[in-house]
């Protein structure tokens, strides 16, 4: 049976079935479903719309059809055309035939804008607890790794030297915005369609602001045009989860990398590895191969949605049903990728030495620049004259600090008295650490006090 | 048990076990995994890597369980990562230590590329079978309205007179290059992996074009490292896919716009619409609805997939493991939508009343246009003319077959002879439609000859 | 001359020095890279890196290269690599030696990415005051059509009588949503990465909080790894600017429909309409079409650029160089898009008396449901009676209303009492309308009171 | 002037006007429009339109067009809507009346979609050969690298032994599939829309055949409905420049990881790398990064275009007028990119000696399991007892081939026999190497026939 079937003189193709029965997708927000039909139950009770009995009789069978679904004994019937379908149908039978009631003034269109911007609201909550736990870990590890001294990269090539805790923070800082992003989002989730009937209003005299309260919702929909059709929460949060998603895909991009056997500065734990069924010796980082890999999938979760969402005419077009398969998908990538990815960094491990040793003379080129910059050479020409050594050094086949002063004042005839000191000092990678102390520097006290504004941030929560 | 925990010290981590796991995805290979099993026992056999009772042991293991998997009586563990391991995990319960030898030279990674290309040419082939289903309706629905007239349109603007046959054909042609496309993909699907090992070649003497023959492909894969890392046939699969779904989204936007009561050229039959919970009246187009939405799930998977591939370092990288995800779905949307869309044009009530007398005098403008060229005004002065009897027209609120001769000449006074004969004739759609009967036109002669090649196209296979 | 050559033996390849220049984009940055080098200039002279001396030569040689860029005299040289070279060119063309004095501390990592910000900043209040704009336009046809009856529909099948105000306003929220959005966008995008050098931070004492008040930003990048690297605006932007182009897409996609001879609701100026080069009378929506269909670029924009982003691997990479690119296409789409639908859409024509004939009786089906509901049968069970008196009405050609009391009894023999009262009363639209007064709804109180709740949110800014 | 203004009364509002032209994109057609323009002079001489004297103005009118396009002296007029409406009005200054009956019987609908592919069809060509000249780079590098031994990879990890050669061939297959791609679209845009009208056909007595063949086309539309709005040509080239972007981009995300410092495998020339405006010892492969970073522009053009195609109702509407923009930026960045890279890598220098000795003994314990199966283990435990071997060495911090024979007897007390003979053979990168010589595998002599099997592709052209 079908909600809708009166009009209809025959039933609909099987095949056509099968394609419009949403049941699959949206028994996932079962649990949402009857708790909005109780408080609709209430609306319509206190409406005069149904009488106490009535209401009682709704409530409580709705009551148990939320028992059945917590215990798992909830049976769903083979033509139950989705989620409302199936409560309706429960309900008549537990309670007869004042379950026709509970639809009076409600349309499945903003009943199922309604449930699943509930559904939206726990799960953005779960996904913002996800990202909190990597940050955690995040901020642990930079904890632990103050003291690790580490090749800095640009174009993936070495340039200056920074802290590991530094490197660590760095992917701190993009999940933050995320997490703020989730919570702008849920400012415009929280926004209740229910009450606005099909597309033009309900006709009874329905007190949204209490159904607002009572759904803990925010606002009521103004428009019930808008209302029914508004699905930029769920195009909203897909955006969220891909740009989450690209966030994960850089640190696991950078992980895959150091875990090389040539770049040799992480260890995945066996816990977090996998191997291979060929080759024995193989140990393979497939956690963070499937994050940058999943990021992908997210991506294009977004995309096809909104191709869905374009051209669009107007209120509810059934379209709008593909929204939940691309959002729970988005949802499900993110909540088995975060812990998975949490755990491995926990317990990776970290080879300082190799780390530390892969600073070289190189990378304090900028330090010897601007110690010409202190001897009264302008940068520029103080960067031209550290490029002319590099570029001898390497015709020479040694490193940086290895040309002699002879050899770079011959580099430098016009300024002899620049070079009558001592450069030595400059290719010490702590010292040229230390001297990037304005705040968001890789200096131990800058990183020491980002370190402490990201521990407030997790504790605002 | 894993195929390769020998040199690990410890289990993956739960979250990362289910996360790693693929069974859930591939188990859809099960048969092809089996079958090019089977393909490879014989090989090595071949090439003197097992022996004659060995080979026959393994050969009758796969045997019973491809059978399981017919019956549907194959039973998975619970660490069972993926198809192959599954198959290989069976195997060795159902022949013991011999089973050990199966994955002699082979490796996962070749297996699984295998698999996909076996999986996909059925696909590849189930899909054109469907789509040449929907082409037979289009053909017959062209040759039972071969007399309806209707208005063609550009811009959704009433344009010029056409027959409905044409505008039924109009929809064919794209079906058929989705059908050129993927039998393109099909010479670049039936590539064979097997033998390339994990990356590097297989160690063993196998003759890779035995196996070509022996598992229907075309060629062997030239590189072993391109081998194990070439998705592009998925890629181009979720292309094809992207497209067909388009075309199938622009006919379900016509046929929305057409079952309007606005419209009302189309009304669906009962079995192919379905109902409103709120609205008794209502009968809505949801099959058509939902094609046209999938199109854009077809879109996302390809570009998640695409970003998915891109900037991927090496032969194999787990992110790969995302591909068979995409493929899937936009196989399923297509199998699902085409047999429906199909059955809903099947049986589609035209209105040929509403249609015809939708097609109002302004659509012969061009008519009348061409008219002044055939008495020698060129045709931009001609199509002026026109545009300003049009306005007339308008001004007056009247149609353009109702602006009189005398008040033609009054926007003309220069060529006076042109509006000496009467105009009139110009001003039946049927004459309209049969003037354009160079190839590829409206006329009925021009549509019969369409309609003959169409038949042809679907004759070829 | 670049300004990195000293360490570099040979010049770039002609066709690499084309493909890596960057100098056509981001020249249109040429101001706000001005204003963030007299800012830096500031500070290092504060931090004491230059004297006072050179300090006012280098602010007063960037203040006469803003006037020439504000004069259009500014000349670019055929090797500079990008705009950042070209203003430290031109500088030490206009004061010598001490020009080279302006990069220290700095590196174009920070300042690109500072000047994009403060591009963006000045781009979103463009889109914001744009955006008002056509709201604005909403606001005032609301105002102008509140009397003004028409069919609202859902699967674009006609559903309820509304009015064409609330149709106005159920496009004013979307575009409250999207100003919220790039609000909150803002306040990402004032995040200040000047000062963070190439990556690890700037080696002299400059005081960040005083940059970011002297270039009116809100905080100071955190962390300089991730300063230099974060591109999350400029993602976040582009699907701002997605969304927003969905939104117009959807309010074109109605337009054109109803612009259709068929609907006949709307009709476009011929100020804002085009017409055909061979159809004399052809009156085409092209600005709707193209606002819909560069909906489609605006999705790729986004899509293309999160693509970019995925798995890169740490700090600066020069595939961030794509940003811009995309950015400033998805901007120069909007900011032409949006006056020329407001222009559009105010001076657009409406048809009042064409929309209030096309509210049929079957429209009233739920209102007669809800009738029957008022008098004691439950909500499901009328929905079904009504269902099938429509069934009858078109078995026997015609409208609900004409459904007589009797015919009415006989499809519902059970509840004689049901009917004895007229129902006749329930086919008035007008009365269906102001019915649905609950809020939100489309009765003139409460779509008096959202137009209402619309201004003041314009107010507000 | 515009084409069609007959029957406005007003002008096009300005900003209206901007929005709808497309002259700035569509001016590089402008060679194409020409041609077609002459066969269609051409076409309605024989068929009676036009007489001899006007045929012969209007292609010498024609032909000076081309003369002045070439010349780079054609002058656009403010008010030319695009390239059709200037190339006639140019038309009428030039050879009067005659110019207006040039466009009879034809419409810009076809007339675009003729240009277009014509464009598409000298595009492709290009992209081909730029391709193939990549495929020569390849193929010479392979030729020259032929005794180079590296380690080959996947997930990033060490695997097995490989030629320099074989890996550089993997890059040239994917190649070879791009261009088969394109040349498969090849035979889709060579179908013919001119003759097609605007959308119903032409009323003139054209041959169609005749103007295939002047135009070099292969076929004509068979529908003109379909003709005027199939895009799908447009839509496979985005998808053909997609994927071979992404195929560049993993070739390019190989070489920037080989770049690094750590790997030291490859090493730019400096005419193809770049420097740091701060720091002065960087060497940064910009142009791998950018290639690598555009493949995400690629994908974002094709998924935009098909958004935008996705619903578009009926033959020609505007939205189509977005398809040269993506069109024309994926062809310029694939012809920017293409030679670049090709340069780069023809001047790449390699470090032979770096690549070998990464070649560890681990990565050859899938050719000491081997061994062990010839000695008759179950390739399965084999796997297994080499895997402990591995563990056993790690924990001793020893290479593989450094555990005695009696320590792996140890780890295998069941088969002494098994380890009676010496192994280390097995540790020989070359023979592992050498053993893979089934097609397609890594071995001197596979390679070899690999390299001419790869050569005799780039004779076919």
């Amino acid at each position: 049976m079908t909600l809708w079937e009166g009009r209809f003189s025959s039933k609909l193709n099987p095949d056509a079935w099968k394609y419009n029965a949403s049941l699959d997708i949206d028994k996932r927000m079962a649990s949402q479903d009857v708790q909005g039909s109780i408080a609709w139950a209430n609306a319509i009770h206190k409406a005069g719309v149904i009488a106490a009995k009535e209401h009682s009789q709704i409530v409580a069978g709705l009551n148990t059809i939320q028992q059945e679904f917590s215990n798992n004994t909830f049976e769903f019937a083979e033509n139950d055309e989705d989620i409302h379908t199936a409560v309706e149908r429960r309900l008549s039978e537990l309670i007869g035939q004042a379950a026709g009631k509970l639809h009076t003034g409600r349309s499945r269109n903003d009943q199922v804008a309604t449930d699943f911007r509930m559904w939206m609201m726990e799960a953005v909550s779960a996904v913002d607890s996800a990202i909190t736990e990597l940050q955690k870990v995040l901020v642990g590890r930079a904890e632990i790794d103050l003291a690790v001294v580490m090749p800095g990269y640009t174009h993936m090539q070495r340039a200056q030297p920074i802290l590991l805790s530094h490197w660590w923070l760095s992917f701190f800082w993009p999940l933050q915005r995320d997490r703020e992003r989730l919570s702008n989002l849920n400012s415009r989730t929280s926004v209740l369609p229910l009450g606005c009937g099909a597309l033009a209003g309900t006709p009874f005299p329905i007190d949204r602001e209490e159904l607002v309260m009572a759904l803990n919702f925010s606002a009521a929909a103004p428009n019930s045009l808008d209302a029914v059709s508004d699905r930029d929460f769920a195009a909203e949060f897909l955006f969220c989860a891909s740009l989450l998603g690209v966030h994960i895909s850089r640190l696991a991009e950078a992980a895959i990398i150091f875990c090389t056997a040539e770049f040799g500065f992480f260890e995945l734990p066996d816990s977090y590895a996998t191997g291979s069924s060929l080759m024995p010796q193989k140990k393979n980082p497939d956690v963070f191969e499937l994050a940058r890999g999943k990021a992908g999938t997210l991506i294009g979760n977004l995309t096809g949605f909104l191709a869905t969402l374009k051209s669009l005419p107007s209120t509810y077009d059934k379209d709008l049903q593909e929204d939940k398969n691309q959002v729970f998908s988005s949802f499900d990538i993110l909540m088995s990728a975060l812990p998975v990815i949490s755990g491995a960094l926990r317990s990776l491990k970290i080879n300082a030495e190799r780390m530390r040793s892969a600073v070289d003379a190189g990378m304090l080129a900028t330090d010897l620049a601007d110690e010409f910059v202190k001897r009264g050479l302008p940068f520029r020409q103080a960067h031209h004259l550290v490029g002319k050594a590099v570029k001898f050094a390497i015709s020479k086949g040694i490193s940086l600090d290895e040309v002699s002063l002879d050899e770079l004042r011959a580099l430098n005839p016009d300024n002899p008295d620049l070079l009558s000191d001592d450069i030595s000092t400059v290719f010490d990678p702590e010292h040229s650490i230390s001297r990037r102390s304005a705040a968001g520097g890789t200096a131990p006290e800058a990183v020491a006090s980002q370190l402490s504004q990201a521990k407030s941030m997790l504790l605002k929560e």
